[in-house]
């Protein structure tokens, strides 16, 4: 696990009307930026300071077991309803410098009095899209409910998957290609990575249905029947990525088995015709051994043309079973 | 992905009475063309320009995640219910020019007026086959609502995949005997490809179980009960493509196995006999080795018959170690 | 699919007093017969002429989407309740001359006025043992209502799985001995098609469970609850037959690995011992080769007993070879 | 199938104050000796004779088909509700001659008039543990209802699984040390046929979960709510019975691959060295074949040291392939 | 089944004022310790004297079924609800000698009395966790009712099983190495050890997840709404812990995946390169076989140059096989 980042803190407070962004030095200084009318959005960015976030959890009446599960960063997805807020966890992709896929957790409460707060890892590029909405007067955002920033971290995060599972479908292509050479020697291996990748993937996507069900199923919450289209929408996409990784994992599968028959094929091939080659000259070795023997007695050596008709003989004998080799289909 | 072709617009309208059918240039003339008594069938071929689309929908009161839904060729079959209209996307399968199996988006809108939207990625035949039933007076979707119009679409669809699982059931056919045939090289690559098309095929169909049984619950909508044995059928359709599907599936595990066991067993047939000739011929050759040494002192090589005796010596060894492996039943 | 039989039409009546039995030419004289006071039931075997068919369900009141499904011979099991009838499609086993199953549908319609009508591809002897339960005035068919003769038809129907059960259990025994015989070449082919035999009974049986718990929950049918613990008994069959056939399968993976065990063991043997033959000759071969060489200086040569020690050398290492070998537990 | 032993009928009646057991010579002996107060348990003893199992069928009013389901011993376990009895069949265990599992059915009738019939098809040592603890008077059964008499023919019955089950890992032990032992040629047919045995205590074990499940939730039957904790206590058996099949038989799997992967690996192992120790020879013997060669023309022939020069070029030739061998750790 | 330790009994009494802790020679002194007022904790460390665990039995009133189930440590996990009690049996895994992982019973009868008493096989430092925390006077357990000293247990218990799965997850990393290394002779066996021990915690774990949502359900029990976010916490580490186990076999059969193929590539090369040297060296030998011939009238043994240029064909010979071999990418 790479080390978390250093907390930052920023705040933004927005209406139908106006917003304002800020960052904080510390908590306090947050809590005194905060949107009496209108919807405030507290993100902290980096969860390395334990006591920061402490501060902060009591001061927004997050329960202890909530601030535990942001910082185990470990841990399924998952949404929880609490008296006065509904926590919501899950995992984004964001690319190694390997171009490995990382994953990281997004975590967020939404309280019921319009404040939502996030905690990611790292610093993220979702969290600029949001500001950009945000700064658009006419952006539906501006115009709904804290429960429309929520959806729109779910969307952005569930988005981050299809990204990733488009530059792996090329990676599953170029499996292909690879399948058939057998001089690639990290194809097994990579290929299991792949594999791992989509598994990692499935897991973090698997509880988001359930998920979302529960946030639609929701009574009395802070999440307005209105969004319910758009959570169904979230929904759909996931469904879409657990069929794209089964479907990614069985192209895998089919890959392997061309990959394994074009080895065995291959090496088959190679076996045959070199053992074959043995095949037709050990008789012929076996004759001209008959006649480098020492005997005295041996009339054959002395006629004139023996020489001759024994080469005749061997060649005849080679060519006789080339041709049963090509009779039988073995060549 | 094939681009979407042009936007082609045309509208029908039809009851028990009689029907007109016009081409329309724009948004604007087409929706003068609605049919106020009967039922309005307006279709929508080509997917490519959507200021067109938007215009559509704005007039028709098509809500913008529809709308996406309509253009995002991409996603599972589903069914959607609106306040004023229920939404169907399905995938139809057509022919690529090199018989390969395509599979388009076709949805449509059943609003609670009367009217079908339909939409097409490209022009199909589908079209034609309902129309000329709408040109037939006696045809039952004269007499029936929109509800039978969206069934017969329906059906049509599902009745595409169909006609697509015959062609493969030929090919499975073919597979058959190509499973046997060591010397085809495309066989587990082409084996693949149908297996992924059978996959395909599954995710188009799948979904449609459940979204048909949602629209018979469906209660105070368009679709009436009259409608129910039909929909019912289409589901029993479904169940049925399901399980040619799986039991392709099989078949092709099995092809797969019959083939993974011949060329094995090929393979073992002919490196057995190969190395067989091999054991036969390297005591022999070992003997006359023996006899071509030239060591001063070795008796047998004076006797007069000692070279007869010896080549006799070879052909009983050499006769005895093919009777042992005829014994051993490994010739 | 062999071409469906000549039409024939037949009809019983019968009570518990008696019964008669009657061919009919056509489909008006057929109604002519039926049965006003006890139960009647129509026979038609043979699907070739659907306008006879067609008259016929018209004259009894049978929907379209039933016929269609009596027509239909390739479609799933299923039980539909209509208005005044319950329509049950079945699979009935029988032998092709080739001693291969065939599966053949059995569909009939219990109407509420006391009426059965089945449909048969071909005659089947099911009719026969029916027709002789209905000849013999102690059974309990006689004394039962419509229902008790449906459920007659369809224990028939189920037995015949039981029948080709039996026969398959037998080729799987044979299937075990000849998984040890390796130059058996069609088992492969012939495990295959046993599998596939089995799948198609598991297909043909597995909508019964359900179909049986449909007519067993249908209330105000002309399905007495007397009748429950005889469809019960049907529905255990279902369920034997179905563990019986996954029983099969998996004995049939089962000796597909004993199989290619055996096989890849008498391979490896052969191959071993071959190899060994080839790996003892060769040094001994090369040694023969160093005394045959014509270097002339090679003193060895001239010892008198140089040629007898060199052969006992050449023992010697063919010993120590072999004795290697034992040890290795290689021989 | 083995035949069914001679009918042996005997009959036991006890209360909380005492007991007594008799043997019956026939059917109306044996119901003269019923318990009007206490309980009376009638066993059965052989399912040879039909006619005095349906005079016993008919004076117990037991129906027909609950007869039928005594009689056919191959079935599935199960649990009928009749009118005034209810109906169980199981499966016990006993040991074959040779030492292979063996399943018998064990049916019983618990009448609501405080009576047991069960019916067996070899005399079971089942029968004596029963006995003894009715010879108890201070056994919980001789203080219990008729129900307590079923709990404890089913609780002997399931712990027939666990002893066959006890057996069962001693041999998967011994399989553990065989799969390292190539020479073991029953080693596969052996593992598959454990692995038949598990599947079929699978079977007889499966449906018992449902069927006790079905016994809790009886209402107004002859099992009193007493009973539950200990029928409870036979679905955790059920429960653990089951699970220890799945394990045993992913630990058969896992031994199955540990085996093939020792076989592959001991053949690769020979085959290399074989095929090495031909491959150093090969082209010695090449060059011991140039000097036997007869040109007239060899001069190296002619030196005087060119002999014992040849031979140490062969050694290090030999030497140097075995430390090419070595480097590419292939020896 | 290592034998269990010599019981010890131990009681410990604390409420949010004090706590005070003894040990206790007999059940009778330990029964004089309980606590009147505060929470009363009684611990028994070894099940090796039923008489003692009798006596404490009858004395605390605790059902025989459930004494039964303490002793039997073979058991599933479960929970079930008596009247005043609710009896937990639960796994937990501590290190062997060697360092596999062992699963010990944990069991605990949690009283409606404020009494908790629990079981163990051997001494674990379970035990001293809960002492410290019950020593520590701001400590929540202190606080708190009995059931959250049953929640304590339990989440001890299950974060045992996070030690264990870290631990596996190092030796998982290990086999990724191993697996590349062909000298690896117990790989095959260490992995298979290594599945086991997944599936057993799997087994060990499964239940969890039913019986917390059980205890979560109860009501009327001695377990307050309030502690549900606890237990709940308990099942998300149950699914963690499900999932990891799962993620984990996934690893290892594509580790086994990635170690076949390794090993059968390594193999094939090895083959391939010996077989090429003896397919170049055999026909060459031939050549030099036939110049060796005694024949009488073999005129190019008489050429001056014939011998060199016998070599240099043989070298051509062998460079264009080499060639040969380059081009089709065998060597």
């Amino acid at each position: 696990m790479e080390q978390s980042a250093e907390v930052k803190l920023s705040v933004t407070g927005y209406d139908p009307i106006g917003y304002w962004s800020r960052e904080a030095e510390s908590v306090n200084e947050l809590l005194a930026y905060r949107n009496p009318s209108g919807i405030t959005w507290i993100n902290v960015t980096g969860l390395s300071d334990p006591a920061v976030l402490n501060q902060l959890a009591e001061s927004l009446n997050i329960h202890p077991l909530t601030l535990e599960d942001i910082l185990l960063t470990e841990q399924r997805p998952k949404v929880e309803e609490f008296d006065d807020y509904i926590f919501f966890a899950m995992k984004i992709i964001t690319w190694n410098d390997d171009d490995s896929p990382r994953f990281e957790q997004i975590s967020f409460v939404v309280k019921d009095d319009n404040t939502l707060i996030s905690f990611q890892e790292h610093p993220n590029p979702l969290y600029n899209v949001i500001l950009k909405k945000i700064a658009n007067d006419n952006s539906k955002l501006r115009k709904m409910g804290v429960d429309f920033l929520a959806y729109e971290m779910m969307d952005l995060t569930v988005d981050s998957y299809f990204n990733v599972l488009d530059r792996m479908g090329n990676s599953i292509e170029e499996f292909e290609l690879r399948a058939m050479d057998e001089s690639d020697k990290s194809f097994m291996i990579d290929l299991q990575k792949t594999k791992q990748s989509l598994m990692q993937i499935r897991r973090a996507v698997w509880p988001l249905r359930e998920n979302i069900s529960f946030v639609i199923r929701l009574e009395g919450s802070c999440f307005s029947d209105e969004l319910d289209p758009f959570l169904k929408d979230i929904q759909d996409h996931v469904l879409q990525i657990i069929e794209t990784v089964e479907n990614n994992r069985e192209l895998l599968e089919g890959i392997l088995d061309v990959n394994l028959s074009a080895l065995s094929n291959r090496m088959n091939n190679i076996m045959r015709v070199l053992t074959m080659v043995s095949t037709i000259f050990i008789p012929l070795t076996f004759i001209a051994g008959v006649y480098g023997m020492n005997f005295d007695n041996m009339p054959e050596l002395r006629y004139e043309y023996a020489y001759p008709i024994c080469l005749v003989v061997m060649l005849l004998i080679a060519l006789g079973m080339i041709l049963i080799f090509k009779k039988k289909k073995w060549l």
